[in-house]
Formats: structure tokens, C-alpha cells, sequence
């Protein structure tokens, strides 16, 4: 509580409210006022200085959710786009800092945020100026081919914004558009580099047989290796990526895939701290497992990939022992760590990257990135993992300045307003109020994870489907993963009145 | 010539100028008026209307190429990024139309157009218009996961913009982020359509072998069937894609790939004109070699996936007739017929579509698009390619919407100024001016190919990577392909007077 406090109090002299509101004619519309009056009835925590003051206080509620003036854009956009998955048909011009808007007028506190890729609020205003700042309409009408003709100011964008938050170890960055194409070049280059180290160095050149079998899909040039995955993981919906994705069969099913090996993820027994010594022999297994197919597996492994938490899997947990165990398992074997932090990543664990909280030795080899980025790509630090020759690790954009520019943005707003340091703080007040409420609602609340883990916050629910389509009606917008969990994933501007009143919203759902 | 003066009218009477200007908080750079006294006493054709009346009259050369201030920006940027592939550090604030500027003053005609993904020119006003206008900055700072929470305006973005220019027979898109993404997206939706017509339609549930299985990665459940390709082709670098690719081993080796097959791409005599009846054999030969691997190849193809002009594998081209055929045989052997037009389309050949100079009776099952659109994805007219269930084709962003917001852009911008007749006039003159230097200079092209097909012309050149080099020297930006193909890939707003000037520098080298 006493760090949050001070985080608060931080955040007091600084407040968006300094930032210069850009003209209105960049401004979507000027919502910073539309919604404060109309749920001024509600009483918000007073003791923490909001990061968005005009901020609605409370959900609003108008309609059934889709109300009509949404269900007939839907109808309109089901012609031509795929709309069986929608969620909202949003109107994000009137949504602003935690709160979603659709087009019936109701007004949702969000904290599914996109699929946890919203990092600092809808409309945030620090954004906005960056998003209407002549170098973003450069970077957006000008768009570079950045491996033959970068913008000059390339290296500036890098370290000012991406390269300033590297995870320690790490002073470099391929940059990329998705969470899926970050992990595939991050395979490539894993293979490239294991090939190269079985060539004996980057002065070998390829063999006439690699040049051409290569050419035919054909080993050695194409050759036999793989990336180990782990059970319930999720890592993308390409063709490589998908290889590695073992989250659910709709994910992955009629769509052919690599031969790869799957090892075992921990399945550990909730609470983390009260199963101790039951979770580490299970751990235990699993590395054990990993090493078996590390060292039998017919297309041996060129790295593993892991997350820190399994997210689309249905937020399963590991402890930094196992991850502490992977990173030794592929050193003694000499093949690369790639750390999965497409939603881990930025801030939501309350650490900017979750693998901080492992205490590793020697840092990961790879770490990739999106969502939260609102960019993608992967860090790391070995000069090896640049491949012998230019071309070879290559596309037409290889990421996008323009995106770059508005990461540097979200970082800047992170130091600013100290909000991983909130998350962390906001994650504990959650976390405890979620614990109270799994005493009262025993049957509702199962599993609960996510211990000082920030925000990013999971349990089991026996009716999950129900709970999140009932939270619209209540005015919070949440989401789902696995089989059954119900995930949190607010953005980092989520503070405790929000808490309190997502605290207070599940309550009434459990109560019905 | 009457058909080009005909567009230089129409585009006369809409010019530029009418576009307000951005106000200069937004404008990049006050770089409109920069160029056009330093370069005045180049004296430019002057019988047609420039589409950029304030560009360069020719270009600047002030250094050797780089110069001092980009040797010093990219040892900064090598730092932190690869930059063995760079070929200029470029300033796209000083960069305005067909002229690309660097840090030394040196400013280039470009005929590369950031590996022909330029559209319409750097800095074009219209486009700055959109990058600054409210719509694009919500759609930045506020980037929907667009298939659980499209923005209202969606079908509207999508409608008057990407479906606007929608290939004949075609009324739905599925958008995504790069062209190897737009590939790998269409194999999927071509490999959950043959797994369900194998299954006897929409309504058959997958069997317990394909759900458990496919979280094997073993067949059925991911299944043994593969997408067909061509010698030469280049479809991306993605796991899937690259598995597609055939262009060179530096873009393959060391990356496993699927056993797909590959059938050969006809090798044609040029002039095609003078040698159709070799030639119409040869793509007799191709196509029986195609039926004979979609009947008899171990992985059954789902698919055919073709190039209009095999464009990284070296400007290849083939007849209406060859496309003709694949039809047919897609058709005949029931699988999809995919086009890649990333390179090809969006009015560089002459027409908006490559695969409209086929004249075919039906049209292709899905067109991919990327590069000159700033956005990508793939469109397709049959309902069957929607999957049978939601969440199966289905990523976190899905694309985004900014970009399809600058393609809406770009689209206008093509209709207002008529570009897509204009590259076509502008690329018969230019290949007419091409054949007359290749009839004076013999040794310095052959094969001079891409008649008829707008500026999307090539040569081959014996002394290649000199010829590009000493370009750079005479002021313009060209690229290569293949193994020694000199390619222009200019943007649709190339007119004749760039073309002239082209030809004039092409020529002093050859005198070299």
C-alpha cells in the first residue's frame, strides 16, 4: 500500500493534464468531458490521483449488449469480414483511458484491452500528440524499406524508444510486424545460428549440398531441426509459429505443421506457496522430460521457445526455479532460450519484462515482443545470432518506423507516470480483494493465479462463458483463455478504483 | 501517345494543388519548393502536366554515394541493427515524388520505390492529408483487435477503400500485415477449405483423430497436403511462404521447410513476339509437368500459388495462355488457384490487377496484395473460404485499420490522377525508348522484357551490380533481381519526363 501511495504521489506532479491537447482538428473528438458528468452519481476511490482525470467513473449501461445500433453495423460488416468472433462493435472515438464505448452508448471498463495489447489507455493523450507529430506522418506516408533504405534518424527512434527498455543483456533488435512474426524470426535466426555453429563458424561457407537441397525443401540445406515447445502454448498462428502453438485444436487444426517436439509444462497446483514442494517434483518431471527430448528427439532442437506465463493456454504458472532450470538445460546442450513475451511483455506483471522475475544467471538469447508494443520484434545480445551474410534474415519492411515512434511514446508515458510500479501495486490490492471473494464464492473462483504477478491476474471458472457474458451486462468487459479461465488483463493505467469497482461488479455476477 | 496525352488532360484539371496543404505543425518538412531551383536548369519535357509540379527537374548529385554524413549514420545504426543489406540512408523529409534524398544532399530519381512499395511518391500531399487527419490518429493510438472489436466504422474503411479496387468476382477481404502474411493466410484458408470439402462440406464436425492429432502435428489432424509453386517463385520468408519460395539459397538455407511441391516456371524467348510458338511448347511442357505433380506429388496441393511476374526470381514472365492453363487445371483437379499479385499489383503493369491481361474465364480463388496497397491481406469471392467456424483464421490485430485508412488514400489518389493509364502509356514509352538503347547497345541489355505490361519492365544484364552501382553515381536509384536482372519498379506517379531522364542516364553509362 505505502508504494503505491508513492506511486501515486509521483504521478501527482506530473499529471496528463500538463501534456498540450492537440488542435481538435487532430483530435478523434472531444470526448475528455463527454462521460464524466453522466455517471457522476458513482463514487470513485478518493485517495489516488486518477492518471485520467476526466475518465468516466463508472460503467454506463444503456442497452443490451450488442444493442441495436450495434447489431446493425454488424450486420453490415458480416458482408464482407468475418464477424463470428466479434466481441463489440466498438466506437473507440468515445472511449477514453480504461473505458470502452460501442455504439449504443454504452460505456465499459476494459480490462481485456484488446486482447492485453492497450498499454495506456484509449485516447491517451500522450499518444496522440505522438500520433499527429510530423515525424509520425513521415514515418506513415514514407514508409521505408528498412534493411536497404532506413530513415536517417532510424538509430535515434531505436535507442530513444525499443532499445531503452531492453531486457538486460540485450543491445539489439530485428524489428517485425506481429507476436507471430516476431517468434519466426526469432526461429530463423535460432536455426542459422545452430547451423552455422555445427559448420564451425561464421567464416564456413555452405556446402554445394546445403545450396541445393535448400532449394528443394530438402536436408541438410532445409535441414531437420526444430524448436521445443511446451504443452498449452501459445505462440502464433503462421505456419512455424503454429508448429510451436499447442494451445487448442481450433487453433491449429487442418493446417499443416512441422514434426517439432512438445514438452510438458508444469501443471501446478494453486496456491503457488501452500503446494511447494508438490509443484517443484512436478517441475521436476517436466525438465526432466525437456532433457529427454532435447537429447532423442529425431529433429533435435535448435532452441526452446517458452512463455513466462502461458496466456492463451489459460494462464498457467511456472516458478523462476523452472524457467532457472530451462535456461541451464539449453546452456549444458548449447541451444538458444527464446522467451516468449508477446503478452507477458510491457509492463503487466508489474516488472517491464516477466522473466525478471526469474533471477536468471545469464539473460535469455532471444526475447520477442508486440501487443503492448504496439510493434513487434526480437531483442538480443549475441553478436552470433546475426547471421555470416546480409539478406539472409531480410523482408520488404522488416518492421515499422512508424509504430516505432509510437512505442517510444508508450515508453516515455510507462516512465512518466511510474506505472509498472503501480501495476505491481495495483496487481497486490487486486489480488487480495480476488482472494476475499474466493473465501465468499468458493464455487465461483477456482485456481485463483497470479500472485505478485502485477495485474496479469487468472482463475478457473465452472460457468466461465456465463461470468464474462454477464460482466458486459454489468459493465465490465473481460475475457477469457484456455478451457475455463477467466483472465485480467487491464492495461497499465488500471488503478485501484477500478479495482474496487471490478471487485465490486463480480460480486453482483456471483450473487445472481 | 494520344492515350497518354488523354491522361495528362484529365489529370490537369484535379492537379495537386488543389489538395490543401497540411497546416506545418503536420507538414514534415517545408521541402516542396527545396529542390526546384537547384536542379532549374535541367530542361524537363514539358508536354505533359507533372503530377508533382514542385518536384526535382532532375537529380542532385553532391557526394560520392554514401557520403561523409551516411558513412557516419550507419556506423551509429550498425550498432544496434543490421545494415550489411543497406544501400542508402535516406532523408525522407528532403525526399518529395519520384526523388529520394540522402544525408549528403544527394537526391536520386528513384525507380526502386522502397522495393516497389512506394505508390504515389514521397511526401505526396494527399497521402499527408490522411496521415493527419483525426480518422488516422485514433486508428493509431487505439488499435483494435479487429475481430473481437472491429471500430464502427469498418466496413465503411473497408468498403470505400480495399473493396473499392476489389479484383472482379471478389467481395470479401481478409486483411493482415505483410505479403508473406497475406500468403501464408491465404494457404491456411486454402487448406481448412480442401480438409472440409474432403470431409463432405461445412456441417461435418471434425473427427477425435483430426482434434487429437493436429496437437500432435501429425496427419490427419495436419494434414500431408502441401500448396504447389513455381522454380524461381518468391511468395515470402515466413515458415509456410518461404516452404513456397524458390527464388535463391540465401533466402532459403538453414530454415526447415515443408516437402511441397515445385513445378517448373516456363523459361520464355524474348522478344515473346517473335518466338510464340517455342514458347507456347515450353508452356506445354510446365503445364503437364503441373498436372502431373497436382495428381501424382506424395503431399496432395490444396492449392497452386503463381506470380503474374515472377518479380525477386528475376522478372519472368509468361502468357495469358500459361495463367489460362492453370486455371483450368485448378479447376479440373478441384483445388485453388492462388494469385500473388504483392509485387504485381495495385496498377504497376497497366492495369490496377495483373492477372485482368489474362482474360480469364473465371476468376482466380483468392488475390494476395501487399507493398504498393501499405497494408496487406487477401481477397476472395467464395463463401466456402470463410472457415466453417469462428476462431480458426484469426490473429490478434487481423491488420490494422491505419493502413487501410493510407490505402483508401492511395486509392483515390490513383482514380484522381488516372495513374493506372498513366503507367500504362508511360511504360510503353519508356519500354519503346529502352529498345532503341538495347538496338544501340546490344552487350548491355538483354532480354529486355515486360512489353505492354506498364513500367514493370527488366533487362538482363551482363555487368549487373556495376550497372546499379554507377546508377547511383548518374543520379538514380535502380534495383536489381534474379541473378542478373536490372528491374524498375517505379512509382505510378513515373510520367515521361522521368522516363527521358532515365533513358539519358542509362545511355552515359553504357558509353561508360
Amino acid at each position: 500500500m505505502a508504494s503505491l501511495l508513492r506511486t501515486a504521489g509521483r504521478a501527482r506532479s506530473v499529471l496528463p493534464r500538463t501534456i498540450p491537447h492537440a488542435t481538435s482538428r487532430v483530435a478523434p473528438i472531444a470526448f475528455q468531458r463527454r462521460h464524466a458528468s453522466a455517471a457522476a452519481a458513482a463514487v470513485a476511490d478518493s485517495s489516488e490521483q486518477s492518471f485520467f482525470p476526466d475518465e468516466p467513473t463508472a460503467p454506463i449501461i444503456k442497452t443490451e449488449i450488442p444493442g441495436p445500433e450495434s447489431k446493425k453495423a454488424v450486420e453490415r460488416l458480416s458482408k464482407v469480414f468475418d464477424t463470428r468472433s466479434l466481441n463489440m462493435m466498438a466506437d473507440y472515438s468515445r472511449s477514453y483511458g480504461n473505458y470502452i464505448a460501442d455504439l449504443d452508448g454504452n460505456v465499459l471498463l476494459d480490462v481485456y484491452a484488446q486482447i492485453a495489447s492497450i498499454p495506456v489507455g484509449y485516447n491517451n493523450p500522450a499518444l496522440l500528440l505522438a500520433a499527429t507529430s510530423p515525424s509520425m506522418a513521415s514515418a506513415i506516408i514514407n514508409r521505408p524499406a528498412l534493411g536497404n533504405f532506413p530513415q536517417h534518424d532510424w538509430a535515434d527512434i531505436l535507442e530513444s524508444g525499443i532499445l531503452s527498455v531492453a531486457p538486460k543483456g540485450m543491445n539489439q533488435v530485428f524489428t517485425g510486424q506481429s507476436g507471430s512474426d516476431a517468434n519466426e524470426l526469432a526461429y530463423k535466426a535460432a536455426f542459422m545460428w545452430k547451423r552455422q555453429q555445427q559448420r564451425g563458424g561464421a567464416h564456413v561457407d555452405f556446402s554445394h549440398e546445403d545450396i541445393s537441397s535448400s532449394m528443394n525443401n530438402q536436408s541438410p540445406g532445409a535441414p531437420d531441426m526444430s524448436i521445443l515447445s511446451f504443452k498449452s502454448g501459445f505462440h502464433g498462428r503462421l505456419f512455424g509459429s503454429l508448429s510451436t502453438t499447442r494451445s487448442k485444436p481450433i487453433h491449429k487444426i487442418d493446417i499443416p505443421a512441422f514434426d517439432w517436439p512438445q514438452a510438458p509444462f508444469p501443471s501446478l497446483k494453486y496456491p503457488l506457496e501452500e503446494n511447494e514442494a508438490e509443484n517443484a517434483k512436478e517441475e521436476q518431471r517436466c525438465l526432466a522430460e525437456t532433457e529427454r527430448l532435447i537429447t532423442e528427439y529425431h529433429s533435435p532442437p535448435a532452441a526452446i521457445v517458452v512463455e513466462p506465463i502461458q496466456s492463451e493456454g489459460g494462464d498457467n504458472h511456472a516458478t523462476p526455479a523452472f524457467f532457472r532450470g530451462l535456461r541451464e538445460l539449453t546452456k549444458k546442450h548449447d541451444i538458444l532460450f527464446i522467451v516468449d513475451e508477446v503478452q507477458t511483455g510491457v509492463g503487466a506483471t508489474g516488472k517491464f519484462w516477466a522473466h525478471e522475475h526469474w533471477g536468471l544467471s545469464t539473460p535469455p538469447d532471444m526475447v520477442t515482443f508486440s501487443k503492448k508494443a504496439q510493434t513487434a520484434g526480437y531483442y538480443f545480445g549475441n553478436n552470433d545470432l546475426r547471421p555470416n551474410k546480409p539478406y539472409r534474415q531480410f523482408n520488404t519492411w522488416m518492421g515499422d518506423p512508424a509504430r516505432a515512434i509510437l512505442f517510444r511514446a508508450i515508453i516515455q508515458e510507462i516512465k512518466r507516470l511510474d506505472l509498472v510500479s503501480s501495476t505491481a501495486a495495483t496487481g497486490n490490492y487486486l489480488f487480495d480483494g480476488l482472494q476475499r471473494l474466493a473465501e465468499r464464492y468458493p464455487s465461483e473462483i477456482h485456481n485463483l493465479r497470479g500472485k505478485g504477478q502485477g495485474t496479469f491476474i487468472a482463475w478457473d471458472s465452472p460457468r466461465r462463458d456465463e461470468v464474462l457474458k454477464k460482466a458486459k451486462g454489468q459493465g465490465v468487459n473481460i475475457g477469457g483463455s484456455g478451457e475455463q479461465a477467466v483472465r485480467l488483463r487491464p492495461m497499465l493505467i488500471f488503478q485501484r478504483r477500478h479495482a474496487d469497482l471490478l471487485l465490486e461488479r463480480l460480486e453482483r455476477i456471483f450473487q445472481e
